[in-house]
């Protein structure tokens, strides 16, 4: 007699911990490229984890870039195709120092799992393969509709050969839907059902002064300095509350309506709670607007590092030639991410103090804001699942992340993409001692074994 | 029979040589602590070379941090004493890349010796000691006045412990002038004689805001972002001509005198040749002066280094938490060091965006401005060996830099300071690249030399 896939996943509890703990412990740190070896090694454990599920097809997708893992359990001729998406690489950990334990040894301290990637989104990504599993070996040894994988390993540096990856695999890759395993969960027992992504463009702007660094006594006083100049020019993209003063940057922005604003403010924001979380007196951001409406739907100019002179030990007084700014854009409908980069690229050509001379570099990856299709049956399926997973009905959120593949699915394939997923919101992914909850990723294993149940004809 | 100096010295001219390449590839770091052994072999070595010079009393004076050398050679009763004063250590080599051959292998091209330090200032260093012994073996074996030495280890991290060496060696180091090696001269075969140096104070400014990075998708629109807050603050410290806005900085500034001005206007500064050597298009600093008067008699607030958030390859799309600024400003009088720091400390804390948390962290070692007495003898002597080693009569020029040795003889061993030296303007100086020219190198040995003669009443 075959076991009930609750059944399935109950026994398999203690291998499935296992199992995060060694994914997590893999170094797949996409945008470094000493890392390379690892990340092609965390896509081979992913593709054989999809073989023991029982795939039959499962593939390394070779691209000019990282591979994508790939995947297709054809079962039957007359029940829906899902594509679950999700990515295998991680962040980098730096600053190392600040990490309360070493990112790739992940650690569990009662029902938190801690370790780079383990909410961003290694933990989501083997809930999708083992709730499918699970649902399979209930159901005779395949799963009850047609599900397919794919699992890229660049979204942590904005996707840039994803699109020529489902292109290539099209074919293959042909579903009704996309159920997107990346994101997370409202709160703690809270589910979510997101409604809008934020696109994404970046820059790194290289500020140059003089040919050679120079004595601060002999030229301080005289001669442009790289650092006096790149904090000049980088101080001219906000107004003091954070309003962005980038010519054009607003022109193609959808205005929220006030069915809009009445939505995202059913959603509170505890602004005192998350000052002390955070640990500040006061919160930033465009004048007008509420905290939670600049997180979802409104787009920002964030600076993401700087550097330039001297920053090592005690004091070297230099007159610096050279500083850098690495900048990202999030993104609203219906900005287009590489006019942004252009009206960014004038606006550093603008305001480039005299004497310096100013070279914008637009950052690999970008991505179109994407707003879901609220009409699709899936978007049902997984509002359904959530509510009966959670015994309560998701909150209809927006992302202010970005998951630049949504995008690339409308176009490539023509499908619309539903987001089912468990990080917890505070869950620092993107920096030090980023962590998921057990309880979540057990839970989650569910979610994916109903929704493959749920949406058979 | 003796030979002259200027025979001596010819006759020791490739060891001089030798003796420079030598001392220039002693890696003596002074801010590094992990180049406080090199440092200290490089006092010893320039220990040994005073005791082969024949100075008679030479030691290593210890003190909290690197040790100086400390020599006397008290040949006559009746003859004045001169304290020859200078640094043998030098500024970090960084940036590395920029650098054409490797910082510590000095090579010669010509008359160019490239190194860190060959400048500033190991060749002014040994000019000094060579010259002196050069007329000593002329005068039978010992100079024709009294010479003392003191070389310290931390001019280039200002000089936090040599006013307590001083106080320790009071008796032994006492003289009637100081003669300082620490500085250059005005051009290719134009000596100048300085009459003022800058003084120096610097901080540290560390910037926070959340407790942790944080995901800019989920952050980056509210929260407030430290590298952002820093710019913001960092961009009001100087207005867009260059004036400093620190609230009290120019309080205590002598404001320049109309023969002032005509003095430091005798100089011309080549304003297109200087654009064309440094490669700018544009000129930089306080409006009402001339980039001369800027340079020489008027005080910056120079930025030095800054970094926070991600500079790795790639995009990291981090909300960061830290960022940092490295502040030295040069001084002239009666600004004083202490106060400044305080008005940059008030600046910080006043001009702290909402949200971040600032702390100004003095950097050690300071340097009040310094103001020749050009009534003091050894003032007429320099001019009239300078006079004659050239051709021509020195150029009475003002010091940009710092030494904040001068300060520091006046009011410890109660001695005004007279410079005699030798680096090139544009020899890069804490900067990748250094030089120093063989040929006036071996011309400053001879100055030396006449300086010991001319002093001998």
């Amino acid at each position: 007699m075959t076991a009930s896939w609750k059944e399935e996943l109950e026994k398999a509890r203690d291998a499935h911990v296992q199992e995060l703990l060694t994914l997590v412990s893999m170094p797949s740190v996409s945008t470094d490229p000493a890392r390379a070896g690892d990340t092609r090694a965390t896509a081979e454990w992913v593709a054989e984890r999809l073989r023991t599920a029982g795939v039959p097809e499962v593939q390394i997708a070779e691209s000019a870039g990282h591979p994508a893992v790939i995947a297709r359990w054809k079962a039957h001729e007359d029940q829906p195709t899902i594509l679950i998406y999700g990515h295998y690489d991680v962040q980098p950990e730096e600053p190392v120092d600040l990490w309360n334990s070493p990112p790739f040894e992940p650690t569990i301290d009662g029902d938190i799992v801690v370790g780079r990637g383990t909410s961003d989104m290694k933990g989501n990504l083997l809930t999708a393969i083992q709730g499918v599993e699970a649902a399979a070996k209930a159901n005779g040894g395949v799963p009850p509709i047609n599900v397919s994988f794919i699992f890229e390993g660049e979204e942590e540096i904005g996707s840039p050969n994803f699109r020529d990856i489902l292109r290539e695999h099209k074919e293959f890759l042909n579903a009704d839907v996309v159920i997107s395993a990346d994101g997370g969960q409202f709160g703690p027992d809270t589910p979510s059902l997101s409604v809008s992504l934020k696109g994404l463009a970046g820059v790194q702007v290289n500020l140059t002064t003089a040919n050679t660094d120079l004595h601060s006594g002999s030229y301080g006083a005289w001669v442009p300095n790289a650092v006096q100049s790149m904090v000049q020019l980088a101080s001219t993209f906000h107004d003091d509350k954070g309003r962005v003063q980038v010519e054009g940057f607003y022109d193609a922005v959808r205005e929220l309506t006030e069915s809009e604003r009445e939505e995202i403010a059913k959603v509170t924001l505890d602004e005192e709670a998350e000052l002390e979380k955070l640990g500040i007196d006061a919160l930033w951001g465009e004048e007008g607007y509420t905290p939670r409406e600049r997180m979802w739907a409104r787009p920002t100019v964030d600076f993401n590092g700087i550097w330039g002179g001297f920053q090592g030990e005690g004091v070297k007084t230099v007159t610096p030639r050279e500083a850098h700014l690495k900048i990202t854009c999030r993104l609203v409908a219906d900005q287009d991410p590489a006019n942004i980069v252009e009206l960014l690229r004038a606006h550093c050509e603008k305001h480039c103090p005299p004497g310096a001379k100013v070279e914008v570099v637009p950052a690999a990856g970008s991505a179109r804001p994407y707003a879901v299709d609220r009409s699709d049956p899936a978007f049902e399926a997984v509002k359904d699942v959530l509510t009966e997973l959670y015994g309560t009905e998701p909150v209809i959120v927006r992302n202010g992340g970005t998951v630049p593949a949504t995008g690339i699915f409308q176009d490539e394939l023509g499908v619309e993409t539903v987001t089912m997923a468990w990080a917890a919101q505070d869950s620092k992914a993107h920096a030090p001692n980023e962590w998921y909850s057990l309880r979540d990723y057990l839970r989650g294993r569910e979610g994916y074994a109903m929704l493959v149940e749920r949406l058979r004809r």
